[in-house]
């Protein structure tokens, strides 16, 4: 099967927005062995969007549309899908209860034209329900073509792709009989070592062809993209735990998890392995530490309370951190760091205490502690008394970036420490 | 002038890298006034790529490639566009010399077929230096149409595209007697209002073509983005300006900030302006809030510190919330918002105090208070005592969206309170 994607947006003809949703749905569609050999992008302007689905309708089975499906003059997705096809819309009773029911729900104002406008669906469409939003996206088919028609915001579109296309389109295939060719990939997550480590590691395997090893960088992270197609979901599954299981025997203790996990998930399975719970003293990071952490379902079990100590009133207040240590040493210091995290596992009670500090800029620098130093403390309760330690760090960066490598260095300390 | 972007790779079809080439260049073509109806994606693939050219020659006067031109076998653009075009490459002895002594001083091999390669150029094009890179860009005209080929990665494309073909394109313009145009854009922010409410009000002003008034939605906000194009940047921006004034006229209210303004930065603001300070205190954001506030620089002047109450025992312990309370009404209810807002404030011995208590789920919801449901309350000093309030919302999405949702509401909630 041959699919196509076709954006919908002058958004994106301006360069207003980036066009992640293309990528999304193209790497859904490789993993269900659809083949692409276009992408589309077109305004909100229906002689241009017809002729863009024309176009691929001719050389593809499968079209699937991103945006234009909103309550607005602007959103046309529907009426040109309908169009070009010639399916009509039909008003669904169903799908316009939701849509009050939920912007009721929101305490949203109910305007009845943008209600009426969303639950216009192409008759006979098979609709796929909508998480996040209230324009639901529809699944036609006619003449043995198909088309998937998903909302343009990410937080709708993605949902809806993984909990119904993508199962919709699993479905089309089986009862057209047809083979898939299957596609399956793993990455695979380190932390604690650079790139040119982690390649220097794997250089061999990175030349390998099927599967296929490819490294990525992220925010603190490498990533090794593991993958491989082949005749058969198992088949593709072996081929990819191989080359794995390769990586693995190289590089165990800085993998810290896999695909879509992150490393505060890799911290909340250590903690909650090891019974122990978690207080943080967050200062230049804001919240931002709590905030990951929290990211993790049940992360109640391991994570008691947060205190972000921006002010060093706070830090004496909540923490203890004695007004003679902050004068002597300054906020940002080894000695404030300790302090806030024993002072953060005392007061919560909890077995450890991780805490931050530092300079986020880009004012407050100066040339003994410049912008982005951070000093990273852990401290924790070990069988025969308290057991701590502190890390200093300078990163490079802009406040936004400062704060997450800060952030995002102190879960990977935590993880580290929990080994 | 109408411009085209067609993108080439086979990793872009398979969702493996993000598209931000096209919204780089996309951007840079609409600021020279070159206006853009489609865009295309292509893999690697000699015949596909002729057919996504011929198409784009025959309705654009500009194609812009990005990709391809790298010394690889599948590296395939400048040999397609020559023969679509009818133009011979021919060796650009200059170009060979430049790439080989970059690649010593790299200490890379010099492989001399992948420079012959490299150094191929197409007849008669002009040279767009690459300063990140070995490939240069060109930018061949023919026929009266003008392709301009750029190497993929970002790091190469984006300086040669501002220093190299956004001047060379403003030649191109002055040279064929066009009157160059500029395009300034403006984006009014608004929140407190959905986007069928803010439709409502600037629907006349929507249908206007020059300056174009166009919304979009984000999480919480809706975003009215005012462009206009105009002979002069000065005229250009006195078109928006004056769009921009009737759109205010019509939703000051509502209007938080402009481009690049944060909702976090307006509350900022206002609390600046009015001597106002503020303590959190978070339950399902886990320090969401704080991290969003103190992404604004100087922020410390009016954020003293935050709570993040995540267990009950923290809510009693930290902000006096009493535990009759937490059992009668459930930490998630308006009372126990209310008494942790007025703890937060009467801890820090700030002016304000700011909670936030709700199920993030996926676990924990029941038919009386469901997953999404959150509190948000604030309690402040008036002249004549206290003055509080909260506010009930569900909130659908995964555990991050209805964390994210609860936030910002959080901040839209705060910015209102302080009118």
């Amino acid at each position: 099967m041959i699919g196509e994607i076709v954006c919908v947006g002058t958004e994106l003809l301006l360069g207003q927005i980036t066009n992640t949703d293309a990528r999304f749905v193209a790497e859904r569609l490789a993993e269900l062995g659809i083949d692409a050999y276009f992408q589309q992008v077109v305004g909100d302007n229906r002689e241009r969007l017809a002729a863009a689905l024309r176009l691929a309708l001719g050389r593809s089975d499968l079209v699937v549309t991103c945006g234009g499906l909103g309550p607005t003059e602007d959103d046309l997705t529907k009426e040109t899908v309908g169009e070009v096809l010639g399916v009509p819309l039909v008003h669904d009773p169903a799908v316009a209860d939701r849509i009050t029911c939920l912007l009721e729900r929101h305490g949203s104002q109910v305007l009845s034209r943008a209600v009426a406008k969303q639950a216009l669906v192409l008759e006979g469409a098979r609709i796929l329900p909508n998480a996040a939003g209230t324009a639901p996206g529809l699944l036609v088919s006619k003449g043995g073509k198909h088309v998937a028609l998903l909302p343009g915001p990410p937080a709708e579109l993605e949902p809806m792709v993984r909990d119904h296309l993508g199962p919709a389109l699993r479905e089309l295939a089986a009862a057209e009989g047809r083979a898939a060719s299957f596609l399956h990939t793993r990455v695979v997550k380190l932390c604690g070592l650079g790139e040119p480590a982690v390649e220097e590691a794997v250089r061999d395997l990175i030349h390998s062809a099927n599967p296929s090893v490819a490294p990525l960088v992220t925010v603190g992270e490498t990533h090794l993209r593991v993958t491989a197609k082949a005749p058969s979901q198992a088949e593709a599954r072996a081929l990819v735990e191989g080359m794995v299981a390769a990586v693995e025997e190289r590089l165990r203790p800085h993998i810290f998890g896999y695909d879509s996990e992150t490393i505060a998930e890799a911290c909340g399975k250590r903690l909650r392995a090891r019974g122990v719970t978690l207080a943080l003293a967050e200062s230049l990071t804001g919240g931002l530490v709590g905030h990951l952490l929290t990211e993790v379902p049940g992360s109640s079990e391991y994570f008691e309370r947060g205190f972000v100590v921006y002010s060093n009133q706070a830090k004496t207040q909540l923490l203890g951190v004695g007004q003679e240590l902050l004068s002597r040493y300054g906020a940002v210091s080894e000695e404030v760091a300790l302090a806030m995290a024993r002072g953060a596992r005392q007061s919560a009670g909890t077995s450890l205490g991780l805490a931050l500090t530092g300079i986020a800029g880009p004012d407050g620098g100066s040339e003994a502690k410049p912008v982005g130093l951070v000093y990273i403390a852990i401290s924790g309760e070990a069988p025969l008394g308290p057991t701590e330690a502190c890390w200093r760090h300078v990163f490079s960066g802009e406040r936004g970036l400062i704060k997450q490598r800060a952030a995002h260095r102190s879960l990977v300390r935590l993880w580290e420490w929990l080994a």
